[in-house]
């Protein structure tokens, strides 16, 4: 009974209703003009709707806009998503749209809830969204195939630190592959209702600390890291997918400047091929 | 000038119309229904409207739909876009709206029109799109952060094969990275005019060919390639984003048996968490 959303042939609005079961629909990155047709059309649908409001969350002015396009919602915070009895027992005889900012399969607690779903055999579709983490690559001009892992960088948790994404970040860069950098939403690491997310400046703070820790560690800087880490290429993507959405290039000592702005993310490219450095060109921010 | 799309306030259609300036518009995968509200406004409030056709082509219902979606459009075939005088000349006075299947700005050819918009002083904005990659890494079930660099499985030509793509997944695996592939559309590597995308089949032999001449090359086997390659684990994922679209995992031997489908992409995977082995076992194809 998987993706059957997909499988089944597109319902019309004059059935009167979806068939009972969960529907795992993506509302894109922040502006709800972002949604996809058919992602507008199934909440719609639905005969119950809950918005997740912990794996990440919508501007407050399309958190408003929400119920003028699809219908009346519940929020549905972190116990009522991990522990989903009561969503699961209205799917078994409802049609029941979970919403998620972004794509609904990017976090490890939905893919839990199409395993929940199989268990007690009731349907599990997914609508797919737009992630902002496609949308990052998608807007720096670099090229998608040049991209190895993606890294997060953590907040430091009191002395505690881990090498590891300045690491990971230069395993891509010696295999010639550019890193999106996601930056962290809890600086006291224990959950917290509302995501604190990690600036440019403390971003660049963070990798300098990595970079010096790493140092300390291996007794020298490695061959691949001789630049200074502020005179390292980035560009900064704030806010994608929303109406303040920001592009900028430059390098980490610019970026550390740059003010505003919500959410951030950071991608530190490898080499660039003559197309990537004029788009990076383009690209860089105005004094 | 860049992606003003995103910047200026969102117009009304009372406005009736958009200024002038070329807009790449992503369709999404294939089925128009994953087009986002944005994207269909925009199309439909343009003067004039492409369909880039030769990068990646809608099925033909879909096609047939898109007129009454978005309004009348041409087709753009390569050396339209690739010498773009004629749509930029246009677009210097009045609103063009570029379609393009999947995300615009992931083939090369779109990130140059941005460039192209820069040097002539025309207004270039982009409105994103969901991309079948996107969509395989998500209906997948496996952790989206766990993917390292994507790759294409090339046809051979003649007698040449390389062996690269292959080393590419066993960098990826040997750094426990899952690995996206996707399979070549011109077995004549001289540019063909309709697609005729690598079946699963085809892929399985590829990949064994590229395994017999590493190890020739080599003198051996690879300490991390000792399991057969007819073993290996992967997810098929068939036509997504379509009316057709397929989920399987399975041995390559089983995914090879496969049959059906026009455009297909394979996953590699590294080795599972938990919850990635149960998702993997849900899509286990019914033999």
């Amino acid at each position: 009974m998987l993706m059957t959303g997909r499988h089944t042939p597109r319902f019309t609005m004059t059935d009167g209703g979806l068939p009972p079961g969960l529907w795992l629909i993506g509302l894109g990155p922040g502006d709800l003009g972002l949604m996809t047709a058919d992602a507008i059309e199934h909440a719609r649908a639905c005969d119950f709707r809950f918005l997740e409001g912990y794996t990440a969350t919508l501007p407050g002015d399309q958190e408003d806009r929400l119920e003028g396009l699809v219908g009346k919602w519940k929020k549905a915070m972190r116990p009522m998503v991990e522990d989903p009895a009561e969503i699961l027992s209205l799917a078994n005889e409802n049609s029941v749209a979970l919403l998620v900012v972004g794509d609904p399969m990017q976090a490890t607690t939905h893919v839990d809830l199409e395993s929940h779903c199989a268990e007690q055999g009731i349907d599990f579709s997914v609508i797919p969204g737009l992630s902002a983490t496609s949308m990052a690559i998608s807007l720096s001009g670099l090229q998608s195939y040049r991209f190895g892992r993606q890294v997060t960088l953590p907040f430091a948790y009191g002395e505690y630190l881990p090498t590891s994404p300045l690491e990971m970040i230069d395993s891509n860069y010696t295999n010639n592959l550019h890193t999106l950098v996601l930056l962290d939403l809890d600086p006291t690491g224990m959950g917290v209702e509302t995501p604190q997310p990690m600036q440019p400046k403390q971003a660049v703070e963070t990798l300098q600390a990595m970079f010096e820790k790493l140092v300390e560690h291996e007794g020298g800087v490695r061959e691949s890291m001789t630049t200074a880490i502020t005179n390292w290429d980035a560009v900064l993507l704030s806010d994608l997918g929303t109406s303040d959405q920001r592009v900028a290039s430059g390098d980490l000592e610019d970026i550390a400047k740059l003010t505003g702005g919500r959410i951030h993310c950071l991608i530190l490219p490898a080499k660039f091929t003559g197309l990537e450095r004029e788009a990076y060109e383009r690209r860089r921010r105005q004094a």
